[in-house]
């Protein structure tokens, strides 16, 4: 079963083909500039160039569900559904925490993933993993860095654009004992989301892989426009 | 400081590119076909396209010197080194067994790597692990399967393309008790090779990083070329 999967949950895009669990090939760029775009040429670049295939012999596409970027989760969203839908295949999305949490699954602590989500707060989850194998995972939430590290404790693995952001909240919260993975395994990784893919059972079946971005916030746009509705309400009364 | 590192050791080809530990974009591909036949497009392709740069930006030039495919270590480390000498900057060599253990640096237990060095051998090293930094690392050799088992023991997480090959000598010898990594960490990752060269204090004045090609076996032209040559003296005397 031939597998590809995309995440522009961050400013970086991450993109990844499998042939079973064999990795056909994978792509990363830090782009600052729109994921919009150059994606599609970056897509096909990596099935027809690298992999030397036509799109129509993948099997399923995966997408990065959230949380993370609101414009960066619709153009990867938008991008894997339209793939799966004109070539009549299967789309399924998975979290962007787990694709991270998943790149550091052999830490023995508590892995806390932490994205940056700006405001002053991070979309977060805690996991366990027991040799590489995830035994636990917390609830996925919005809060402020402080509430994230209080959940996680000490003893955890910091990993995500968030816990280097937030890197002295961390370290002053756990008394200097936080330790962070590296850099490089701090974005959503298009491999681990595929790996992810292949241990769940009902793949494209599940409710839980849906393919329906996942925000956990509201987006500035309605927060405004909730503001302005507030004051006009206010104003009329 | 800009780097950027490349792996042909194995079948698979990975290159990275960084701007001091942050990753700019990374690229692997499992290519059956010869390395020589696209792998000028495929560096040109991430440093001009995907990065959006230029070569003579680069501050140093990294290969995987070995040990590997004896083409393909030929290859990469030639390719680097043109790139180095054309644009006058310093170039380095970091081991291929490295560049696969580091992808499981949060093992809390020994990684033992296996690279399948065909004719029932493997080239392998063992290392430890502390919560992501480098502790030990025992010498690298080429033996048969067996013999690298018995020196890691069986608490030891197996990586890397020999692991899978030798699956079921390992898990014979280990009482079925071994763990083997994901497939997809199984290869020379030059996202890796970046991470450890970053770490490494000398990293292009080290007489250990020197880029020339660590074989650990002879080549299989040379051993026939040694038959015939013995061969010969015996007919002569």
């Amino acid at each position: 079963m031939k597998l590809f999967a995309l995440s522009t949950a961050e400013n970086g895009a991450s993109m990844a083909l499998f042939d079973g669990d064999e990795k056909v090939c994978s792509s990363y760029w830090a782009s600052r500039q729109t994921h919009s775009r150059r994606l599609m040429s970056m897509v096909e670049q990596m099935i027809q160039v690298q992999a030397g295939l036509t799109v129509d012999v993948i099997d399923g596409f995966i997408a990065a569900k959230g949380p993370g970027s609101f414009t960066g989760l619709r153009i990867g969203i938008s991008v894997i559904k339209g793939l799966a839908y004109s070539f009549s295949k299967p789309c399924a999305g998975i979290s962007s925490l787990d694709g991270i949490a998943f790149g550091v699954g052999y830490s023995p602590d508590p892995v806390c993933v932490m994205m940056d989500a700006k405001r002053n707060e991070v979309y977060t989850a805690l996991y366990r993993f027991e040799q590489g194998r995830l035994v636990h995972k917390g609830e996925e939430s919005v809060c402020s860095p402080k509430h994230a590290v209080t959940k996680a404790g000490a003893s955890a693995l910091f990993v995500g654009s968030g816990s280097k952001a937030y890197r002295e909240v961390i370290l002053e919260l756990t008394g200097g004992q936080a330790r962070f993975s590296p850099p490089s395994v701090d974005s959503v990784s298009a491999s681990a989301m595929i790996r992810i893919a292949l241990a769940s059972p009902a793949l494209f079946e599940s409710a839980e892989n849906r393919l329906e971005p996942v925000y956990l916030r509201k987006s500035d746009a309605e927060i405004h426009f909730a503001g302005t509705i507030e004051k006009a309400k206010k104003g009329a009364s």
